[in-house]
């Protein structure tokens, strides 16, 4: 039942952030081409977790799900003018017929010429609310910290289509409560600052951080009067001291990008005439936004921020498995142990909200229980319970460890169901 | 709550497949660049649930989900040789640093080389069976059919890792009873045949086909020994006539590939030199296996078998929605009939099996209820309700209409629930 894939991972190197450390050395990504990573078997369920979160919140605001492929043709990021803006971050090809193609960045092209070959749609079809989660390409120079910067990474993209400025405001405002939906559910401390629009372009842009020494932005936050930026908006020294609004002193923090959010306005609407008829019967531009997040780096940033040195950790409703048994090691009883945890595992595994293999039975019987729990204190489960010596005592006992809050508890079994029928799951 | 993405999709070619006719009319693909497609909302569903069946079966037998990188060095493909034997069909280009890459058309290198990296891994561990759920790219020569032959299509790829000949083999058929689980949970007449290994090497192949006049496959087969094998298997055309086995009269068929698996032996981990530590603590090479499900090609089989010209059918557990309500057109009452209507869709989405936006309102009032009846019947919906009429009477009444078996019956509130509650879904 306890999933090995073998020896410990390799040596990390010392210039990487702990996040991408803890990964490596728990092989919980395996490195392939220069900047690319197979997300093994835990990461994995921390991902599908977090996809299964931001789809929910997604849906909840109207969002509809598909997937558009990664291939698009050089002509369509020709017409918007970023083949040339994008410069050498766009991964190009050519098909068997010499056909210029590109991997995509980001699907404004695409989605604009699909939506392009729909319209001109009625405005009582609006809003429209289009998203995704799969693959992103970008040729980064420098890649680093395993999946905080990578040249192939997982993000969840939606586009919005509105029939005026003042719709695709409202539009705006539903989908930043749904990323602060995302990010409260899992508990954390995030900025939302404004942001520079870049080769996105449009009028408005916000981006939500998380406070971190490794991160690359640079957030300034004023307290008194709540602006908050990030730091490549502005070229003037002096608002690095004094907030730009009111004028008090600022705080500068060192941040990871999370997300995005951008009001394009009619940029692409324009450039891929993708039009809609108003009420008043006349033909008009849909007005655009798009929003990001990237769901691997948002993983990555969450150990990054909430781990120590060993000891990997996620916020616990995207934690790979919530629970791992462990009986104690070959020996005195051991095959009473060994059938006590095996009982545990099968009954909280029938729990509606453990019953996705939440709970893991560490049967390696050859290793020490300390040696386990110190394992599973560095992989990041919520809960530990030993199945020892006082498992063996006429009224069973079971040391119940909460890995997050380092505190150890003796617990009969309907106690620990108990506990277990509380663990919030997605 | 209607969700259109503007008008009827655009003319399709004479020559298509008639399930490539039917997404392209209904708008559950949209083309993008030669042989690549959007999925668009419906079809993401029906995607989507797709992959929650495999993703079920493929953990009970002790599968371990990962996501691979697209991009592969073209140094481990030429390693295995297959960076020329699969000729132009492997999509190749360079990265900002002149670096060789490719786009996977599948992971045998990336996953071998991924394990080598873990080797040697004692007998222990094994089997580990490591699978994913992502896009594959192939320069298909002629894309044809939409997502029946396309450049970028969605895959389930499995790959096995014993420590003999023997264990794979029951690795083997483990996978094969889980390829019939979910072809069986569609409800689908399938034909499981030995087959040519390909490229892919290794000692012996099965496939899984359905029958269809437009499928480019040809199944041999014996109702009398119940041999079945694919026509590419055999350059006798006696064979063509006469079963290879029992000499009595065979049947042949067309078909299209649904599922195919490789028992790979050590071709690749002798390659990628991945190896096990035996129970007698000698080293050995890992022997492999390899299993696959075009995603995308399966939904549009599904489709191509089931449906008629213009009426879209899916196996009713991967249907995207399962009820659409249709009010009665705007005029007499119809405000009674929409709230009646409202009402009804609120419950039912609280079912269990419904909530997760099963059921659709379609409330464009402006329409007739005989041609929201024929488009839902079209789009494929398991069933029904017409809020008409009879609804306006004491004891309203519903018609709930079963779309595939073309039925019809007036139902009250109780009866609907008690239908609801039993259609399956995943």
């Amino acid at each position: 039942m306890f999933p090995i894939l073998g020896r410990e991972g390799p040596d990390v190197e010392k210039t990487m952030s702990n996040s991408a450390k803890l990964l490596v050395k728990l092989n919980w990504v395996k490195a392939g081409a220069t900047g690319t990573f197979t997300l093994m078997p835990p990461l994995q369920r921390s991902v599908d977790k977090l996809c299964r979160i931001i789809e929910n919140e997604m849906n909840a605001v109207g969002g509809l799900k598909v997937t558009m492929p990664s291939l698009a043709t050089a002509g369509i990021w020709k017409k918007s003018g970023r083949y040339n803006d994008m410069g050498s971050e766009l991964l190009k090809l050519k098909d068997r017929n010499e056909a210029n193609l590109c991997l995509s960045p980001t699907h404004e092209e695409t989605v604009t010429s699909l939506v392009q070959s729909l319209s001109p749609i009625s405005y009582k079809n609006l809003p429209i609310k289009l998203y995704q989660i799969g693959p992103k390409f970008r040729d980064e120079m420098r890649p680093k910290n395993a999946l905080l910067r990578c040249r192939e990474f997982l993000m969840k993209d939606l586009y919005s289509f509105d029939d005026n400025l003042e719709n695709s405001l409202k539009t705006y405002k539903d989908l930043n409560k749904a990323y602060e939906n995302i990010f409260n559910r899992l508990n954390l401390d995030f900025f939302k600052v404004q942001a520079d629009t870049g080769t996105m372009g449009g009028s408005s842009s916000h981006e939500y951080h998380i406070e971190s020494p490794i991160g690359e932005d640079t957030l300034i936050l004023c307290k008194n009067c709540g602006e908050a930026f990030n730091k490549e908006l502005t070229v003037d020294d002096e608002y690095i001291k004094n907030c730009r609004k009111c004028g008090e002193n600022v705080k500068i923090i060192k941040s990871i990008e999370i997300g995005h959010t951008f009001l394009l306005g009619t940029k692409y609407s324009e450039t891929f005439k993708a039009n809609l008829i108003t009420k008043e019967s006349k033909k008009s531009l849909i007005v655009m936004g798009c929003y990001g997040i990237g769901v691997t780096r948002l993983v990555s940033a969450c150990i990054e921020v909430l781990s120590s040195k060993n000891q990997l950790r996620l916020p616990e409703l995207i934690t790979p498995h919530q629970i791992c048994i462990i009986p104690q090691r070959e020996g005195y009883k051991s095959d009473i142990t060994l059938k006590q945890s095996e009982d545990i595992a099968i009954n909280l595994s029938q729990l509606d909200n453990l019953k996705d293999y939440e709970v893991v039975l560490d049967d390696r019987l050859s290793l020490s229980i300390g040696q386990r729990i110190k394992e599973a204190s560095n992989f990041g489960y919520t809960f530990g319970i030993v199945v020892g010596k006082s498992a063996l005592e006429e009224n069973p006992k079971y040391e119940v460890i909460d890995f997050k809050n380092n505190e150890k508890k003796l617990m009969i079994n309907e106690e620990i169901t108990n506990l277990a029928k509380h663990i919030k799951t997605v």
